[in-house]
C-alpha cells in the first residue's frame, strides 16, 4: 500500500465517521419535529451540540489538512478531472472553511439554533414575536461571527454566508437576477389582476378529509418515484426532507383540511428534494460526489416536481380524476380545467410556502432584501416585524396583521439558515432550464414527448433523466457547470420567465 | 479548587457525555423500531455502532481510572454512605467492568445486535427462525466472550451476564428461587384448571376499535402518572420504553383490535417503567444516583402498575365504567366482575407477554433453563425451537405449532439480552413486597386505605411513595438491600405467592 492509498484510506474513514454522526444529528433533527415531549428541547440541544463538535473536531483535524495537502500534491491528482482529484479539491475547500472557524463558536450556533427553532415552534401558533427575539439575535450575533470568520476577499458577510449554500453566490449576482426577475414578474401580476376571467381557487378550500390526503400523499409520492422502502412521510409544523443515511431519506409535509395544497403541493416539494437525495451515489454517502452540490440545484429539484410537473397541464389531465376518488363527492361537480386553473391562481399572498409560482420569487426577494439589512447592521431584529411589513407592501401590496403570518412564518431565522433563501429563487430558475432540456432531450430519444408520458401519470422517463443528467454527478462539477452541461445553454431566468408567462396565458387567456 | 474538585468536575463531565451519548443511542433504537425504512437497516447499525465505540472509549479512558482511585483514597470519600462515597463506587465498578472488554468487542455486539433485532422483526411475522439462526449465533458467540472476559471469582458465564442486569444475581441464587416458585405456583394452576365457575375471557376478544384503544391508553397512563411533557406513546411489534434524556422517556405498545389486553396492559406496563425513569433524581442522570439500580427493580414497577394495580378489583371498580365508554355498545351487556375475572384467567398459554400472572413465572423458568444450557453449549442454537417445545410441554403444558408463538415470540435474544429473563420474576416478587409495604404504610399516614383511593382512581398517594421509596435512590443502595429499606423485610417470594393465593381465591373461589 502507498503512502497515498493509506491516506485516501484514512481519509474515508474519517468521512465515513463524519457522515454517521451528520445522519445521527439528522435523526435527532427529524425526532425533534415530529413530537419531542414539551420538556425534552433543552437535553435534545445538548445532545446535538456534542455531535456538532465531534464532527468538527473530525472536519478540522491537523492530520486531516495534512493528508489533503499531500495527496493534493502527489500522483494521485494528477488528472485534475478524476473523481478522485475532485474529491480532493472539495475536501480541501471543506477543511480549509471548517478550520477558520473555531469548535465553540460551531457548538454554540448548534445549540442556539436547536434552541432557536424549538421557540418559534413555540412563539409561531402564539403569534409572540417578542418571545422569539433573544433567540433571533444570538442566532444573528454567533451567524454574524462565524460570516467574518468565514469571509474571503471582497466578500460581504452575506455573502460568506451564501457560500455555504450555493458555491460562488454573492450579493452582486444575486441581486441583479432577484431585481430582473422581478422587473418582469411585476407585469405578469399586473396581468393575472386585470384579467377578465380569473380562477377564484374556491375548488381548493373544500373539505378535504385528511386520512384520504395522507393516503393521496403517499400514493402520489410513490407515483413520481419516491420510494419509501428507502424513506418515509410523515407531519410537522414546517414540512422539510432529512437524510438519515444513503437509505433513508425522509419527507415530511402537513395537512389542512380546509385546503387542498399544503399536504398534496407540500409533499411533491419534499419528495422532489428526497428523489435527489435517493438519487445520490450511494457508495459516496458524505463524500463530495455522493452529496449534492448546491441548496439551489437541491431546490431546483422540489420546484420542478411540485410546480414544473405538478401544476402542469397534462399532470392534471391524468391526475384529476385520480384525486377526485380520494375525496368522493367533493370535488364531482369541478372539472379538470377548474382545478387547474384554480392550482394556477396568481394572487399576491403572505406565505411564501403557499405563494403561487410567480409571486414566490418576490417573498425571496423580500427576503434577501432584509437578511442583508440584519448583517451588516442596517436593520435591527427587533424591527424586523415592521420592515418585513413595509416590504411586503412595497413587492406584494399586501400585509400581514400579525408576525404568524409576518416575520414568524418561515422556520430558517430560527434554524440559523441566513443566506439560504436566494437559494429558492435559483431553484426556480435552474428547474426551468433543466425542464426545458429534459423535454427536448426526452422528445428526441422516446420519440414522444414528455407531456405525453406525463398525461398517462409515467414519470419514469424524466426522474431517469434527472437521475443521469443531475443526481449522479454529486458535486462533480460546481451548480452553474451542471446546469449547462445538462442543458446545453448558458445560466438564465430567461426559461423561467418564459415557463411563467406561458402558464399565466393558459391560465388567464 | 482543590485536586479532588478537579477530578470531580473532570468526571462528570465524562459522564455527562456519555449520558449524551447512550441517550443518542437511545433516540436512534426508539426510530429504528418505530417504522424505520425497509433499506434503512445496515446504516444504523454502523450509527449505532459508531456510538458504542465511543462511548466505550469514554467509559474506559486510563486518565478516568486513574482519576477514580485516585477519589477512591481521598477525603471525598471518607464518609462510605456519602452520595459522592456511593457515586465512586458504582463508577468504579462500573469502569472495571467495562475495561475488561475490548472495543472491537463491544462494537461487534453493538452491531449484532442491532441486525439481530432487524433480522428478528423480518423472521418473526414469516414464522422463519431458519434466517434469523446465523444472527442468533453470531450473538450467543459475542456474548460467550463477553462472559468470559466478564467473568470473576467463581461466576459461571451465565452469572457474568445477569450481573450486568442484577447485581449479585447468579444462577446459584436465582434457580432455587424460580424452582421453589414452580413449586409453588403449579399447584395454583392446577387449582384454577379445577375450579367449577371458571372465567373464559370471551369479553376480552370483542371487537375494540383501535383508535379508541389508543384514547384509552394515553388517558390511563396519565391517569396513573405519566407524564407526557416527558415523554410519548407509540407503537411498535415488541412493546418497551426507552430514555432518550432525563424529561423524554418514551412508551411503546401494540393494539389488537380483536384482543383488548396487549394494549392497556402493555401501556401499563410501559408506563410503570418510564414512571421510574421519571422519577430518578434528574440532576443526576446518566450519574449512579440517576440510574435504575437493577431490571429487577425496574420491573417491579412495571409489573406492579400493571398488575398488581392494574388488575386489581378495586382498580377495577372504577374504571370498568370508564373502559365501557371508550367502546360504546361494546361491553354494555358485561359486568365489572365479569370484566374483573376474565382479566385475571389463569389459563397455561403460549406467550409470555400476555400470560397471566400465576404462569408468567413458568415462562421465565423456561427461558433462565435455556439460556444456561446456549451457554453452557448444552443446547446448540440450532437446537432451540425443539428444545422449547420440550419445556413449554414440561412447564406450562401446552407447545406452540410455530416459532411464532414459540423461539421468535420475545426479541430480547435478538437484542442480545441474555440473563435478562429472570429479572422479570424478581420484578415480579419485589413488586409484591413493595405493594405490600406500600398498602400498609399509606393506611397509616392517609387514614384510609390504599384500595380505596384506587376505588377513586387515585393513584398518587402510590406513585408519591414509590418516588420517597424506590425512584429517587437511584443506585444509591442494591436491588436487595434498597427492597429491605422500603418494606423492612428480608427478600422474599412469600408475598407474590399469597399475593397470587388470594387473587385465585377471589376470581376462581
Amino acid at each position: 500500500m502507498t503512502n497515498s492509498d493509506r491516506d485516501l484510506e484514512l481519509i474515508e474513514e474519517n468521512f465515513r465517521d463524519i457522515a454517521l454522526l451528520e445522519s445521527i444529528a439528522s435523526t435527532l433533527g427529524w425526532d425533534e419535529r415530529t413530537g419531542l415531549p414539551d420538556e425534552a428541547g433543552e437535553y435534545r440541544a445538548h445532545q446535538i451540540t456534542l455531535l456538532s463538535g465531534l464532527i468538527h473536531d473530525r472536519r478540522t483535524s491537523p492530520q486531516l489538512g495534512e493528508r489533503l495537502a499531500r495527496l493534493a500534491d502527489s500522483s494521485v491528482t494528477t488528472d485534475p478531472n478524476s473523481n478522485q482529484s475532485v474529491t480532493i479539491r472539495c475536501l480541501q475547500k471543506d477543511f480549509l472553511r471548517h478550520s477558520k472557524l473555531s469548535k465553540s463558536l460551531v457548538e454554540a450556533i448548534s445549540n442556539a439554533t436547536v434552541r432557536g427553532e424549538q421557540a418559534w415552534a413555540v412563539a409561531r401558533p402564539k403569534n409572540d414575536f417578542a418571545s422569539f427575539l433573544p433567540f433571533l439575535e444570538n442566532i444573528l450575533a454567533l451567524r454574524k461571527e462565524e460570516a467574518a470568520m468565514l469571509q474571503v476577499g471582497n466578500q460581504t458577510l452575506y455573502d460568506a454566508l451564501m457560500d455555504q449554500y450555493e458555491e460562488g453566490a454573492t450579493v452582486a449576482i444575486i441581486g441583479p437576477v432577484l431585481n430582473n426577475l422581478r422587473q418582469q414578474l411585476v407585469p405578469l401580476v399586473q396581468r393575472c389582476a386585470e384579467a377578465k376571467n380569473r380562477p377564484d381557487g374556491a375548488t381548493l378550500s373544500r373539505s378535504f378529509d385528511i386520512d384520504q390526503q395522507r393516503k393521496l400523499s403517499r400514493w402520489i409520492a410513490s407515483k413520481i418515484g419516491y420510494q419509501f422502502s428507502q424513506g418515509r412521510l410523515d407531519e410537522t409544523d414546517h414540512p422539510f426532507c432529512t437524510s438519515l443515511g444513503p437509505y433513508d431519506h425522509r419527507i415530511l409535509t402537513r395537512y389542512d383540511a380546509n385546503h387542498f395544497n399544503s399536504g398534496f403541493f407540500g409533499t411533491l416539494h419534499e419528495a422532489g428534494h428526497a428523489m435527489y437525495e435517493q438519487g445520490l451515489p450511494k457508495d459516496a454517502f458524505g463524500m463530495p460526489l455522493g452529496t449534492a452540490v448546491s441548496l439551489g440545484i437541491h431546490e431546483s429539484q422540489s420546484r420542478l416536481w411540485e410546480n414544473m410537473i405538478g401544476r402542469s397541464h397534462a399532470f392534471w389531465s391524468w391526475c384529476f380524476s385520480e384525486v377526485q376518488k380520494y375525496f368522493p363527492g367533493t370535488l364531482d361537480d369541478v372539472s379538470g380545467d377548474t382545478f387547474f386553473r384554480d392550482i394556477n391562481r396568481v394572487e399576491p399572498s403572505l406565505i411564501r410556502v403557499d405563494a403561487d409560482e410567480v409571486t414566490y420569487n418576490l417573498h425571496i426577494l423580500i427576503r434577501f432584501e432584509l437578511e442583508q439589512a440584519l448583517l451588516s447592521g442596517d436593520l435591527q431584529a427587533t424591527n424586523l416585524p415592521e420592515a418585513w411589513r413595509e416590504k411586503y407592501t412595497k413587492y406584494l401590496g399586501v400585509a400581514p396583521t400579525n408576525d404568524h403570518d409576518g416575520v414568524l412564518q418561515d422556520v430558517h431565522w430560527s434554524a440559523g439558515l441566513i443566506g439560504y433563501f436566494p437559494t429558492y429563487a435559483l431553484g426556480n430558475i435552474y428547474a426551468a432550464q433543466l425542464m426545458d432540456a429534459a423535454r427536448e432531450q426526452i422528445e428526441i430519444v422516446g420519440n414522444e414527448g414528455l407531456d405525453v408520458q406525463i398525461r398517462r401519470g409515467e414519470f419514469s422517463p424524466l426522474l431517469e433523466w434527472l437521475r443521469t443528467n443531475v443526481h449522479r454527478y454529486g458535486r462533480q462539477m460546481n451548480p452553474r457547470a451542471l446546469v449547462e452541461k445538462a442543458t446545453s445553454k448558458a445560466f438564465s431566468a430567461a426559461p423561467l420567465v418564459k415557463y411563467l408567462s406561458e402558464k399565466i396565458e393558459h391560465v388567464y387567456g
